[in-house]
């Protein structure tokens, strides 16, 4: 871990299209777009997922991700947007460095819509819900 | 606006399986989990999308998540996650109040697999790039 292509462009190896840059945090286009304005917004930290990144740099992660959207919605003419960010390969991710996707989102479809989501929802069962809750609540307060 | 499902949550005229809350965040069960441990993370904070989040309640909750995910994977056995927030009805947004998910993956399907992303990547056009790049950064310093 720690060489990756985001861990490269964080150290200016590999060129990139900025948009944003903080103590803690860089935005820039990404590379392989799926639709106009596709954006990632990394941590200047080197964790390779979400659950192993700090507190702050999380934080300063989600105080920027507003205005990321705003700008890059108003530039693109967007009507709507997803933020998704993805934990291991079971879940689609590629680079070992946390980066939350911005993806814009067009009533249309010529801008660019290369993102898919389908959604099959299950139902709680109440018991084991109040259950499984009640461990998750435990463990955050023990963090 | 204001009066969806997840005000009534928060303001406790409707119940929910809670794991964590704090002065700005609540984070629940959702009732219709894609996955088991399919956890709901919403600002206290009245905002339809992140785009008009404050900068406080979207750092908050970026601070958060990375414990969130932590305790869900942990209490689940899940070996990866997705964390998906969608604004707008292009984006696939149903209730109109800030949400995050995080929704645990797992390598079989029993536990359930109710997410299914497809990806379909453009080449980014160089030109473009650094001309749409650029009003994107205005943008973002001049918020």
């Amino acid at each position: 871990m720690g060489d990756t292509v985001f861990s490269k462009i964080i150290h200016g190896q590999i060129p990139c299209h900025r948009v944003y840059e903080d103590d803690r945090v860089l935005a820039f286009l990404d590379a392989g777009p799926l639709s106009t304005g596709h954006t990632l917004v990394i941590p200047k930290e080197s964790a390779p997922t979400l659950d192993e990144l700090s507190d702050e740099s999380a934080a300063a992660i989600g105080r920027v991700l507003p205005r990321i959207c705003r700008a890059v919605m108003h530039a693109t003419g967007a009507t709507a947007c997803n933020v998704l960010q993805n934990n291991g390969p079971e879940a689609h991710q590629v680079v070992m460095h946390v980066h939350f996707h911005v993806i814009p989102r067009f009533p249309d479809r010529r801008t660019g819509a290369g993102l898919e989501i389908s959604w099959q929802p299950t139902e709680l069962d109440s018991d084991a819900a109040g259950e499984l809750a009640s461990r998750i609540a435990d463990l955050i307060q023990a963090d």
